[in-house]
Order: structure tokens, then sequence, then C-alpha cells
């Protein structure tokens, strides 16, 4: 995967995944963080055919895939707070939330193995990097997931426009799965069917709904550090 | 103006502005909203090339400019909840932090009158039209409008991320004005200044920082209602 921009490559090279090399411009093969791989120049345009982007910030580089864990190791390490994406589409608000939820210091986040959209380079973008830093999973089934997270003590909240309670009125701490839906749809009712309760972010405005970046970043940074 | 996607177009039409007319393919003309305005069928790459994007979800139209309100305006209705925003660069951050903004129940939205972003057609689109219902001024002076806020009587607090206190340890209630700095700078010096009080999001990862409507929306959504 030909990962690309100043972030996504400086926080690869921070985390888990091998970065083999990288291709940067003049300018950006001076900055002191991109050390330890073999590092070819190249004109902005070469990068931008490298990578397929005009974004890249003078420097992309070549890693392996995205190093999923896996839907067991998540449960596995007694986590105290998750994050479950029911079908995102769009790779670029996967890493918007993605960089929301690694600062709020989420354990792991769930992503749909099907129709939702991956770990992409674009998503890396988006995330600033802070992918690298998250254990992130593929799942097979998103409601038997957000069951299984239950079954080992966490509450699981589930986000949705007309419940009844609003997240600021029910107890975030102490253990908890936040499930937010896809853009527009919001969740599939077996994914809402298995949380334990749905709540809803109160809208004071004439647009009836937030994106599904925005609503993440309230809920995940509504819960309290442990 | 020409205004492009179904939230954009709608919520023109249920808002302020004049809107002249509309292109639509023969699918979206269907859409029972679209009333009111002489509609004309285009193909899908007549309304791409009109509108000049590939996001227009088969309709644009043809409206007048965006109607700011004067800086004197959006402080002579005391108001109690106000979004000032510092040189944010990007349409799409703006038109995000802007969706948020008025889901969050504010009264109005200061921006920079230069080397700032401007409610152009693409911060429509990311606003999923809530723009058109919200009292936005560009001003002269930021920090200047902060200090007149503040003579109105609302508390104003600035977003830095190395700020002593949380904003979940400070009185959001009775009246405040949230100021969100650009991506990646965050506030100017003098604008910093201008504020009673600077207030972080408390970090719990590696990664330093959140996006600026990330920011945003969970600061907007931490004030309580009034």
């Amino acid at each position: 995967m030909i990962l690309y921009g100043r972030n996504p490559v400086r926080e690869a090279l921070r985390g888990r995944r091998r970065v083999h090399r990288a291709w940067a411009t003049e300018r950006a093969a001076r900055e002191l963080w991109l050390t330890g791989i073999p590092v070819q120049r190249a004109s902005a345009e070469e990068i931008a055919a490298r990578c397929g982007s005009p974004a890249h910030q003078g420097v992309c580089a070549e890693a392996e895939g995205f190093p999923y864990v896996g839907e067991g190791d998540l449960l596995a390490r007694e986590p105290r707070f998750l994050l479950v994406l029911d079908e995102l589409q769009d790779p670029q608000n996967l890493g918007a939330i993605c960089r929301s939820a690694e600062a709020a210091g989420v354990d792991g986040v769930a992503i749909a193995e099907r129709r939702a959209a991956e770990i992409t380079p674009a998503a890396c973008k988006a995330s600033a990097g802070a992918v690298e830093h998250l254990r992130i999973a593929r799942v097979r089934n998103v409601a038997d997931f957000v069951l299984a997270a239950r079954e080992r003590g966490l509450w699981a909240y589930g986000a949705a426009l007309d419940a009844p309670r609003a997240y600021s009125e029910v107890d975030l701490s102490g253990g908890v799965l936040i499930v937010v839906g896809a853009e527009g749809r919001g969740l599939r009712p077996r994914v809402a069917g298995a949380c334990d309760e749905l709540v809803r972010i109160p809208m004071r405005g004439r647009v009836e709904s937030l994106n599904a970046s925005a609503a993440a970043a309230i809920l995940l940074f509504a819960v309290p550090a442990p």
C-alpha cells in the first residue's frame, strides 16, 4: 500500500507496520523524522503519479497492508472503551472518525468486513496517521460483535436520531461501546437491536442531522476518562 | 452563485436568499421539494459542467450570493451563543463546522473577512445546506469582534491545545462565544489574548490534535441548551 502525506508516513514509521521505502521531494526529504528507510528523491509530479493523489505534501511510502487485529483480539484484552462503525461508506469519514477515536483514547475500533469503507491510504490521510496507533478489527457481523462485547461487560450505546434519551442523560462511565451508523442511514435494525440503549444527540437547529464524523466526535468525547 | 447537491438546493429554497432557477436530471426533477422556481432538464454531465463538481447529485441552482449579515447585526440581537472561526482555510471544514453549529443551535457565526475560507458552493455542500439557516458575518478583525462580544456580556472561550483547563471544567452556560482557530495552526496570539479563557480538549492518544471540525463539534455540543 502506498501511503502519502507527512502525518500518515511519519506515524506509520512510529507505528506497527513495516514501511519499505519512501519517495520524497528535495524539501520533504530534509525533514528530520524521515529516517530508518531508504528515501528516493522524486518530483512532486512523480509522487502524485505513484500515490494517485495530489495531497501528498511531497512524500509517499510503500508499506505493508494495514495491520488489522482479529475480532477476538479486540475483545480479549478487557477493553473498556470501544467504537463500532456500522457500514460507513466513505474512507474520508472513516479516517476522520479514527482520528477522533484515537484522540479520545478508545481501546479499539470495529468496522464491518463487507459493504464498508476500509483503511485505505485516503483513510490514513484523513486520520492524520492516527490509524497507525489504533487497534482496528474488521468484523464479520456487526450485531454479533456488539452482543459479544456486551457479554464481556461493556454497555453498548447506539446513536439514533429518534432515540428517547439524549447521550448526556446516560451514564457513559465504566466500560462502553459506542455504535455509529452509516452516513445518512443510521444503524441497521439488527445492529440497533443489539445495543443496550439508543441515544440521540439533541438537535437544536432546522437541519436534521450531523455528519457521521461530528456525531462520533461528540459521543466519543462525552465518555469520561477511565 | 451556482449551488449544487440535493440538501444545499433544498435548504436554499427553504432559506433566505433568492434562487433564480435550477437544472436537474430527469430523476432529480421528480423530487417533490424542487418547486417554486423554473427547473430545466439537464444531463448529469451538463450539470457537472455548470457547477464544476461531480458531487451534484443531479441538481444545481443559480442563486444570489450568500446573504451574510453585518458584523453589528450579529451582536445587536442579544445573542447567547456565538461561534467565531479564526482564519479557517478549507471551505469543506468551514461547511462541516457550520453544519454542527446550526445543529447545536448557535445564534450566529463570525468568520474572518480576509485570508479565510468563505461560504462557497463547496462550503454549502459540506454543510448539507445548514448555512442557509445560519446568521454568518464576515468580520474585519476577529480579535476586535471577540472583545465587542464580551462587552455584550458573552464569555469568550478559545480552543487551545496547551490551555491549563479542559473545556469540561469550565461553566459553558449563560452566554458564550466559542473561538476556534485554523487547521493545524490554532488561534493567532491576538485572538487568543482577546478571549476570557483558553480551554483544551483533553487528548488521550498519541496523535496530538483533532481536526478543526471535530474540535468545533465537541465544544459546541458541550454548551448546554439555554
